[in-house]
This record gives C-alpha cells, structure tokens and sequence, in this order.
C-alpha cells in the first residue's frame, strides 16, 4: 500500500484528519514518569498516547528533534515507538531532512529502512536533486515543506519571485518533478490564505497541516482551505494541545478526550 | 573560545584550511574493517584517519546522514568520533537541520549537549526563528546554508528576488540578523562566481567550502573567491578525496598524503 492508499484506509476507517504529534518532553511528563530512565518513560508515555488514540487518527507524527534531544535514550525511544505505533497507520518522520544526493541517500536510507516508517518531511532549499532519494523508495511519501506555520516563514517563504511568493514557485516546481504522485505539501494552519491558493495550484496533493491548537491556527480556515473536493486531501496535526492536554495521571485520557474534540471540529467542516 | 577562534587557532598551527569531512561508508572501507561489526569499523576508521590528518586540519565535519544510515551502530560511532577528534580543532556537524522554534531548540540540545560539537549546518528556508535557537548557545557557530554546491541548487537558489538570486537575499537578510558574528556561509566550490560575489557581501562572514574533488570543485577559484583579506575566512572540505584516497589497508596513509596535497595546493593560492 503506498502512503496515500494507507491514509485514506486509516482516515476512513477513524473518520479523522487528525495526526498526533509526537513530541515528547519529558519536563511535560506526568510525574509518575519522572523517576523511569528517559527511554522507559518516553515509551510508556507515547504507548499510553497511542494506545487512547489510535482509532481516533489518520497518521501519527514523531518529531525527530525531540528524540534527538535525549541521545541514545531518545534514538532508542523513537525506534520503538514507531513499531508501537499499529501497522495500519501510517507514520511521518518530521526530520525536514534535506542534502546534496549521495548525503540524501543515506538519510532516505535512515529514515525508511532503520526507522521504517512511511513518510518524511523535507525542505525544498536544495531543489530536486536532495529530494529524488526519497521520493525513489517505492510506496514512500515526501512532505515537502512549502508554507511552514512559524511567524519567520514568510521572511523568505514569501519573497516575490517572478511576481509570486517563493512558496508558489516550491509549489508549480515541485509539481514538475517525476513521482509527484508521491509528494504531500506542508502549509501551516497558522496561514490559510496561503493554504488556499495551494490547494487551487496543486488539486491532488495531500496537505500536512501543522500549527493547530498552541501555534494559534484557527480550525475553520485551515480544514476549509486544506481539504480537497472529497473532504480529504488534508492531515491536521496536533502535538501539544493533544499529548500535553494533562499534565497529570490522566494524561492519556485527557489526550483521548482532546483528540476527540480536535477530531469532531475538523469533521464539522468538511 | 568562540568557533572562530578556535578554527583561527587550527588554521594557524596547522598552516591548513582544509576541513576533513567524516562521511562514512562501510561500502567503501578496507576490507581488513569489513568483518567487524558496523560501530567498531566506524570508529577504527574514524580514529586512524583522525590521527593521519590531526596536524593537517583546520576542522572536522562528519556528515550525520552517514551516521543515522547505519541505526543505533552509526549514533554510537558518531559520539564516539567527535569525542576522538583533539580538543584544539573544531567540529562541525553537517546536519542540515532548520524547525520551527521551539523544536529548532530540540536540534541545538541535541548537536549542542548531547554531541558536544562546535558548530552545525542550518538550512534558512524557515527563516530567522529557526535559525536563532542554534545562535542563543555562546561559543558557537551556526553555518548557513546560502549557495549549495549540488547541480540542482540553481533550482530555488538562484530564483531572482527583487533583481537578485535568493542566495543573495540570504546572506542580506542574515547579516541583519542578531548574533551573525557567530555565522558562517556554505558555499559550494563548485560554483566559484557565486563564491566571489558572497565573499564581497560579507567580507567579515567565514565561509564552509564544500565541493572540491569527487564533486568537481576547482581548487585556485574556489581558494581565491572565498578567502579574506588575511588569506582566512573558508573551510575548504573534502570528504571522499580524502579519506577513500585508497579503499586498501593503506586507507589511513593515503589520506594523510591527499591531505597534505589538497592543503598545499590551497596554501599555493592564499
């Protein structure tokens, strides 16, 4: 099953667009966790979270910075929660990984073959050449960043070239290049005027949308701007308004709760 | 002391500005490593290339992608080999990372505390916010991507902006940006003319030169377009030119003396 069939599968089966970030952090940490090493407690943490969720989401997100920042514990971590997260669901690596081709190789060999999961995110900066190894692994998805949700995006997201904003130019580019059918694009919620007009440019490319719920994007705009003709076509990602929803002993069932919610507002406007 | 200082203090000593680059492949090891398991081949490989080419230095930069490609085995190495490189001489890790910032702050804990090195690459796409968690950490260096050495980095870089080529808008807007003595500028040797009109916009910034050798690099234009007005201010890297010089046991010797060529050829043009 390629990513798209594996979504739409997951999306249909939950009738949900939400993705759940997991980031983890072991400060946010409930404090039964506190006193377990910091591999046992990210894993008992992400196996309680997937565990309350997973027939409520459409893909889990692990951010790789998150892992990364707890060393070998975290490495480890992350390699585990991948396999806990059920076969059925397919996982995006947010890594925004992107390097010259033999460098974009071996990190297309990381994230696919050690990791094992179904898709990465990747930046644009270093055109088609540092994206051609992941988009070469057959049944993968790339997820290109193209309108990121941080206030600074627009210092060089939206500079005009040719009379259009940079993102536009990563947008028609992409759609260009050989294996399009495998890409997804990343467009903050935190910018659905943006999210619009690349949902007019690019009809069939699924949208990862980050920035709902803590990053301040508004519901509305973003599911009615990101999703395509048949109420898909977008994956609406929530980390910390759904994982840190408790900081206390009910941290799982809170998450459960929010990611119910987050799950019903989507779905009012599609 | 600052990255620069410390990269100044090297490139002194060791009359080098030839940065060693640690991609590792055990593909491409001596045979000799190849019944090994996969964490000891790097690290023997690491250490008697390290010890070859100490004197002839002015950095180090292991590329992490070669590192992650090889699971929980490659993260090990990788630690390990920063921690073999001398105190005196500066690392930087070729990671390419660039977030949003609150996981921006994830990646500089990682590269920062838990690796331990001097510096690591950022790519701008996302703007200043992501680039500012990696310059709040004194002493170290951030290295902006701003002109790739890859064929493809005419793709999105050389788009003009306001009569300009984004690269160029790069580097104007970072130097506007707080902390920028602590920068540094990829750009690639590959395209020397890009390299001259950089170095004129800022004559202060170092630059990292990667390119030379395997990728087509010329040596005298790349040498003469980056350097500063001291005959400093570029890290010329060469990965695979140097430490596959010789896929035989002689690995580490070759390497030493195609260090010493590509330093001696540098210093014939600064």
């Amino acid at each position: 099953m390629t990513f798209k069939q594996k979504f739409e599968t997951a999306a249909k089966k939950n009738d949900s667009l939400v993705c759940v970030g997991l980031d983890v952090d072991l400060e946010q940490f409930p404090a039964a966790l506190k006193n377990k090493t910091p591999y046992e407690a990210i894993v008992e943490f992400n196996r309680s979270i997937i565990e309350a969720t997973k027939d409520l989401v459409c893909a889990y997100k692990p951010n790789s910075a998150f892992y990364e920042a707890y060393g070998l514990d975290g490495y480890r971590a992350l390699k585990e929660t991948i396999k806990l997260i059920p076969k059925e669901i397919p996982v995006i690596l947010d890594a925004k990984r992107g390097d010259i081709g033999n460098t974009a190789a071996m990190y297309a060999k990381a994230v696919y073959e050690e990791f094992g999961v179904d898709a990465v995110t990747v930046n644009p900066y270093l055109g088609e050449d540092s994206v051609q190894p992941f988009l070469a692994y057959e049944e993968k998805a790339v997820v290109l960043l193209v309108r990121t949700s941080n206030p600074s995006a627009k210092e060089f997201q939206d500079l005009l070239v040719e009379g259009k904003p940079l993102y536009q130019k990563v947008v028609e580019t992409a759609l260009g290049w050989e294996r399009k059918a495998d890409l997804l694009f990343v467009v903050g919620a935190t910018y659905p005027e943006e999210a619009q007009i690349v949902r007019d440019m690019a009809l069939e490319i699924p949208f990862l949308v980050p920035g709902l719920g803590k990053q301040g994007g508004e519901v509305e705009a973003a599911v009615k701007n990101s999703i395509d003709a048949q109420g898909l076509g977008a994956i609406f990602n929530s980390s910390r308004g759904i994982i840190y929803a408790s900081e206390g002993e009910d941290y799982a069932e809170a998450a459960k709760k929010a990611c119910e919610e987050l799950r019903e507002q989507i779905n009012s406007f599609r």
